[in-house]
């Protein structure tokens, strides 16, 4: 806030409008400002009914802060904090799935320790679509912080099945917001603005703030032909462009991919030659439950050739029943026909639209190619289609399902080739047109890993956005900005929080440490009993060993084991065997020693001492 | 071999030359047979010399077998038996990586039982190239079966390599055998014939035998500007075709893809392309190690630029030794310099060469963006090219580096837009060329996961071989051939048997079994300690847990489970104390239950009652 101004950065961005605007909302009372934030009712455009000052030279407003906490550097737990004055909102609320070395974790939530800190100014939260990596996090955090949230009506359909999974059902105030429609967040306004993405209902925001109109894309690709006919609103990001915006905070995940994503219509013309192809088999079909658009193609395609739909696995249909409540998807009357019901028709008369697309050990398609569904065998009768691509780390498990289809004879299609499946974000050339069309004074890259920001920042570069005006952040980065210059002010909390069952954050980097040490060679368990009255040990050394090695076939290492022990106990004097840690570290170092010199294994070794 | 004549598929196949010739070796005695193999000098294409003879009906020739023990259903492990009369040879034996399932396991072989279990019939080991899925396995397959070894110089130069490892050095038969030439194997006959691949000195075999002649590819691609000048010897294949292939064995690895491999030029191409975009920075090429070609386009290219190279990671440094020493490289003097003296060179006059191109985490490359290598700082100054593309299962360690290594500000091309790797395998219209070259009567893909063999034998398929002739074989299956006809008659025991430090073979399914429920949950150990005379608990209950909770931010938990053991012994009569197999079951059950209850998760449970 004591940042001097910069005339020259100003001069060269003047064109962009963001300069000479008066502050957008004086400070408020912010108790009255948190209770309006409440009201469900949402205003359309305020945002563009300010009055704009001419005065260029104006340019130092009140400052509005933006805190990543997740999805910077790294996929997924998308997260973002925007403060102004006393408030504050989060947008999205995401999780993460864990790395490989996050050994037994179930999944990674952004740290809330900022939020917690703060929630008297937490206004709400809003959110830009209905995927894991936005929401997931979200049941975690209303525990906490309870606040309004605010999204489109199939995100907020989705995120009542998780709040019902964590019995937060009817406890949490939903708020529906249409695209075009702006909602109040204290001094901030948050404008909703239609996108396409690989699940319905996807919203950019246009954050109006007192230092001007930031925008954040969501997730986002151009789609000029989409299945439900409604196109990103590209128009109203060229508005907003032209009034002046202050940054622009944008999708990075295809920023390595040149040229156009596709359109989502390329995957039914695929489905629909597929259809033809597999006449006389029964099709299967997995894919991501909340692509609905996909699901709507693979119905159309069903009924065009007579086809019954029979859905698989719990998520797919939990999103598909909620889909269809919502009225996201189009289902002509009586195709979709129960499991059960299933064998009463021809094989080569049925769907089946199933998850494990990633090939997931516990969904349906793994477990039919496993040969381990009750209610589907796979035969050479099977024309399987997995339309999706392996995220990353995935690629061995998609590998191992699709091996196991074949060798039951079925024809699988998952190559690129088939054109079975496009992504749901942005390639260069429409993240070209995004900044083209917002003319950001400040770019910050978003939703991705280093490579990804730094690629999309050199685009931004590329079309003239000076240097110094983008910023390649990290999570817990405090990035302030009053209209005329921006920079990384503060640092707040900010990492990773892992869930293992029902713990939040009990797993730690020790646990996993031991974890990892643990999987790698086992443990070799010593256990003596000493009396501690006489110094005399009374059972033991006991040798017990798990995930080392097999006993039965290396009963002299581990008799040598215990001799080595033994010996090592016998010429201990009694002032020794009184010092227990300094015998444990003993009787560690013997062993390990050994045991190394033997295997070229390391054990965890975990000597213990009982009193008697 | 009481599988009766087929007439009809002799007449189907009668155009390709395989029917009607005499017994090419009659029996012979085999230790005589024995003896020749092991001469080290090879006759040239001996078997071009045999009589044909004319008479079509006689078909049913001393038999065959072809016994896969590796590199079917998976990748890596290459090794297969040939099998005839009473001779055997083993054509290549490589080892496999570990899956991320086989917690701690170093590498991965076949089962060598069925060759130990015939020592006395196995003439010899020829090797088709010198990467590790092709020979990583000899050293340990020596160590029990110690017969001479035939390979070209390269591989053979490698191979000696590993021997000084295991300390097998001088005491192995290396005989080296060039292109064209061919060995005795006792009733059979191995003619090496030149083909391309990622490394020099790769070779195809075409096994002369009693039923008739097998083309064994080995890896190749087709290379028509290779970078020694040398491309395949496609004229031989075509020969053989025309005199007559009973089978054919052909590397899978690319069968999912359309098209050509490109040449390797292609890479040397950009590499210039990007030797000039890097003036002025210091260049860091990570690749295969035993990529000689492509290292001696860096090598070409720098002495092009004026740049000096220094070689970093220990298995590059040990090949181009090895390769220099035997002519492979063609090294301007001067132009390596020791990375000691590195200093005294501008760093933009300098070239490194790394290994580290899969991410490997002790690699030079990683160890470099992980700022942690004692001889280079990465900085802006940096132009980083990635030369290959991650294996399947590696992406994420791949992508760890190029995101750390942005990071410090250096350029880092990876991308396949650059094309600075292309593949040593050959593609689907290379594939098809081989089997229109060598039109073979029976066809076995080989070298490949289900689907690559599944794809391959479909482009067989349609290039005419009748689907009867086409054999999708797994490991340890012993397809025998008589000439006229081919099937699987048997089994032999085959399978991963696993390197686990010293330890070959003693990581077994219960060990890794222990190692991945300890990897996810960790572990809780009970102690108790019983006066067996009195049958009193002397000491204990004790909790120890290790991978399973933070114990200090968890104290109630480990509190609570004492109680609960405390009170299930207080409870036991003393019949129950005695029986200590039924003691320890209702041990874990109480605590399992308790803890899954309160944590949902399932650590193991490890009672273990000390007699005192």
């Amino acid at each position: 806030m004591n940042e001097k101004e910069n005339p020259k950065r100003n001069r060269q961005n003047s064109g962009n409008g963001n300069t000479g605007k008066k502050r957008y909302y004086k400070k408020k009372n912010p108790a009255s400002t948190a209770k309006s934030a409440l009201t469900p009712a949402a205003a359309p455009h305020t945002a563009d009914k300010q009055p704009r000052n001419a005065n260029s030279k104006e340019i130092k407003r009140t400052p509005v802060k933006i805190i990543p906490l997740g999805g910077l550097n790294e996929i997924g737990k998308n997260m973002t904090v925007f403060e102004c004055c006393n408030d504050m909102f989060i947008l999205d609320c995401g999780l993460a799935f864990p790395d490989s070395d996050m050994l037994g974790v179930d999944i990674v939530l952004p740290d809330f320790t900022y939020v917690e800190q703060n929630i008297d100014r937490v206004r709400g939260i809003v959110l830009t679509h209905g995927h894991e990596d936005h929401i997931g996090g979200l049941a975690y955090l209303l525990k906490k912080v309870n606040v309004p949230i605010y999204g489109t009506r199939l995100t907020l359909g989705l995120v009542d099945g998780k709040l019902k999974e964590h019995n937060l059902s009817g406890k949490v105030s939903l708020n529906v917001v249409e695209p075009k429609k702006t909602v109040k967040m204290g001094c901030m306004a948050v404008e909703f603005i239609k996108v396409n993405h690989s699940i319905p209902d996807a919203v950019g925001m246009a954050i109006h703030t007192p230092a001007g109109i930031i925008v954040h894309t969501g997730d986002f690709k151009v789609d000029y032909t989409p299945i439900d006919g409604q196109s990103i609103d590209l128009a109203r990001f060229g508005e907003l462009g032209n009034r002046g915006v202050l940054a622009l905070m944008a999708d990075s995940t295809n920023a390595e991919r040149p040229g156009f994503t596709h359109t989502e219509r390329t995957v039914g013309e695929s489905f629909d030659k597929l259809f033809k192809k597999a006449e006389g088999k029964r099709i299967i079909i997995a894919t991501f439950s909340s692509n609905i658009h996909r699901v709507q193609q693979i119905i159309n395609c069903a009924e065009r050739y007579g086809r019954k739909i029979a859905v698989f696995g719990r998520s797919m249909i939990n999103v598909i029943n909620t889909a269809i409540e919502l009225g996201y998807l189009d289902v002509p009357k009586g195709i979709i026909i129960d499991i059960e019901t299933m064998n009463r028709y021809e094989s080569e008369r049925i769907v089946l639209i199933t998850t494990g697309s990633q090939g997931e050990p516990m969904s349906a398609l793994t477990r039919m190619a496993m040969n381990d569904h009750k209610k589907v065998n796979i035969t050479p009768m099977d024309f399987i289609i997995i339309s999706a691509t392996p995220i990353p780390g995935n690629e061995k498990y998609v590998t191992r399902v699709v091996n196991q289809l074949m060798k039951s004879g079925a024809e699988v299609v998952y190559e690129a080739m088939y054109e079975v499946h496009v992504s749901g974000h942005a390639c260069q050339e429409e993240l070209k047109l995004m900044l083209a069309l917002t003319k950001p004074k400040f770019f910050i890259p978003v939703h991705g890993e280093y490579k990804h920001l730094k690629k999309h920042a050199d685009l931004a570069l590329q079309m003239g956005i000076p240097a110094e005006n983008i910023f390649l952040a990290d999570i817990g980065n405090v990035i302030e900005t009053d209209g005329g210059s921006m920079r990384v002010t503060s640092k707040v909390p900010a990492g990773r929080v892992l869930v293992d069952g029902l713990g939040v954050g009990d797993v730690g980097a020790i646990v996993l440490r031991d974890r990892k040490h643990l999987s790698q060679d086992g443990l070799i368990i010593i256990v003596i009993g000493i009396e501690t009255a006489t110094n005399t040990i009374l059972t033991g050394p006991e040798i017990i060993s798990r995930g080392f090695v097999y006993v039965r076939e290396s009963e002299e290492l581990i008799v040598e084991s215990k001799n080595i022990i033994s010996d090592l106990l016998y010429n201990c004097s009694n002032a020794e065997l009184k010092e227990w840690n300094t015998l444990k570290g003993k009787m560690r170092d013997a062993l390990s020693d050994y045991i190394y010199q033997k295997t070229k294994r390391s054990p965890m070794i975990l000597p213990i001492i009982m009193e008697i």
